[in-house]
């Protein structure tokens, strides 16, 4: 029985700890979340659980603390490993990390520029590490994307293959299918004017792509001169009507997003595809290497986002647990995988 | 640079040597093979390396050796990993590991029921891994399958699901495109009674599947109660014909083998379906995992078996030399990837 401590009720974490609740191998002995809807309130108020939810007993017992520090005073039982879901944004979860790993926690994150900080964001990255060796804990930060569709599957494919000059991944998700926050983050519905609006403040769009590349060009030994980054709308043709939500034609459906990453030479090494847009057909994952053997890899229908992200974090929790202390990416551990609690 | 001494000649042997000597990461510095033809000549004869093939000016000056003790003796640097691919069968190749380790060895073994000894082998492996560790080195087995494509690559996409409930692979292989010894292997040509008879051998079609459903198992914390094998042969209805071979109707293409692991309550938890006749048609290796979210996997035209193999026996070393001592499967290590040399 792990006890877990979760940081962040946004819809993400709730997911999460809807999980947990369910299964017999976890115990989340608290839960922090500083918003006020949200803390002081029990966690089964929170997430909206039923009586027959599994763990709603459990839930209703563990009130939301507004900080890490009131919710380990409060807890029970001393938790090893914190979930973490605040913020796609290294800068604003750095110190939170650092935090939970000084009261001695292990961490798993959904932050997703976490997935791979080192090219990125060095200085927290080496901050975030060095808290986590003084400590003596293991700080990792995974999900379905970035964690594992564009980045450890491609890694995984490699291992096949004898050599490897270019990377192509390609992912359609057909935002339509997916919870609100996703479409408001792909932007569907807004006027292509609000959309590059919106794109120009950086915060927009799927984070974490430049990360994959980041992490697939270290799993190769390969060193990039350069990680370029471009985010397009999706414009409809057509209007897409759905119960919630009606899109007519020359406003936007979703993202249309690449990365690549160029080496030394100025050739490119690794080019990630993500579309992620309301009604979009065919949604799929393909990888592509090109290498000796070509290898090619397909997901049909792709792999779903939300309760895929849920079952990363909860599949590494004990990866975490087992592994030496430091900042770790996916690559650095075994396979997280379901494990039958 | 690392220095690897190869362990075992035959064809899968001399396709990682070849390999190996195109790499500028690695230097081979011995060989054995007791065979006759072998033993006594250069790695470039064996192997029939022309003089502008990669390497083989060293592998002119290399010296197949009879033994181990004879390898390391002659050896100008001392290996720290030794690549081993010597037989399928476990009972043959135990005491050449344990004798790897007492040199101080690491090892990367293709030998099939090395992949997951744990259960259909338990004191093979662990004498193999008490050997390991009284001597600080490890030792895995690896290949492209076993340990990539029916256990490893379900493991790895049991990472994104929250439950899974059945697990079921299906790889199928146009042994027409593969090299001699694997048409012989599948029985390719044979009369359904010469292949039967073949078959009560125990030694004959693919050896590991059997581990591959156990490796699975452990990995998800499925307790089987049985794990089950058929061998089948896939019997021509029209008549194959390729330049160096001919199958009439009725004869065999090849084989259709499945092994099923059942639990404890006796329901079908795992099928492995492994087809390698010649001539089959769309070849390719598909995963399918019950459970939430269903998830699905497909390597269109399939894993290129003997190159494939040697690829992951490669990508393996670093893996391998990292690690903590003692036997490991390849659910244990962070995932084998190509790297640049």
């Amino acid at each position: 029985m792990t006890p877990i401590l979760q940081l962040g009720l946004g819809p993400i974490g709730q997911g999460i700890v809807r999980r947990l609740l369910a299964r017999s191998d976890s115990a989340i002995v608290g839960a922090v979340d500083p918003a006020p809807d949200k803390a002081g309130r029990s966690v089964a108020e929170v997430l909206g659980l039923a009586p027959s939810d599994p763990g709603a007993k459990a839930a209703r017992a563990l009130r939301v603390a507004p900080s890490l520090a009131e919710a380990l005073a409060q807890a029970a039982q001393r938790p090893t490993v914190a979930v973490h879901a605040t913020s796609s944004f290294l800068s604003q979860v750095a110190p939170q990390l650092v935090e939970a790993a000084e009261h001695g926690l292990n961490v798993v994150s959904t932050c997703e520029e976490l997935a791979y900080p080192w090219r990125h964001h060095p200085d927290e990255a080496r901050a975030i590490d060095e808290a986590a060796r003084r400590a003596g804990v293991t700080i990792l930060g995974t999900g379905v994307n970035p964690g594992f569709v564009m980045d450890f599957l491609p890694v995984c494919l490699a291992g096949a293959a004898a050599s490897v000059s270019h990377v192509h991944v390609e992912r359609v998700v057909d935002a339509g299918s997916r919870r609100g926050p996703l479409k408001r983050k792909v932007g569907a519905g807004l006027t292509p004017d609000a959309f590059q609006a919106q794109a120009a403040t950086g915060t927009f769009g799927h984070i974490g792509l430049v990360e994959s590349v980041a992490m697939i060009a270290a799993a190769f030994g390969w060193s990039l001169d350069q990680i370029t980054s471009d985010l397009q709308p999706k414009i409809a043709q057509e209007p897409y009507e759905s119960p919630d939500l009606t899109v007519p034609p020359g406003h936007v459906l979703g993202i249309d997003q690449v990365a690549v990453g160029l080496d030394e030479q100025g050739e490119e090494r690794i080019r990630l595809h993500l579309q992620m847009y309301v009604g979009a057909p065919n949604p799929h994952d393909t990888i592509r290497l090109q290498g000796e053997p070509p290898l090619e890899l397909t997901i049909p229908r792709g792999t779903p986002g939300d309760l895929a992200t849920a079952a990363a974090v909860i599949n590494a929790i004990p990866n975490v647990l087992a592994a030496s202390p430091g900042l770790k990416t996916v690559i650095d551990l075994p396979p997280a995988r379901w494990r039958q609690p």
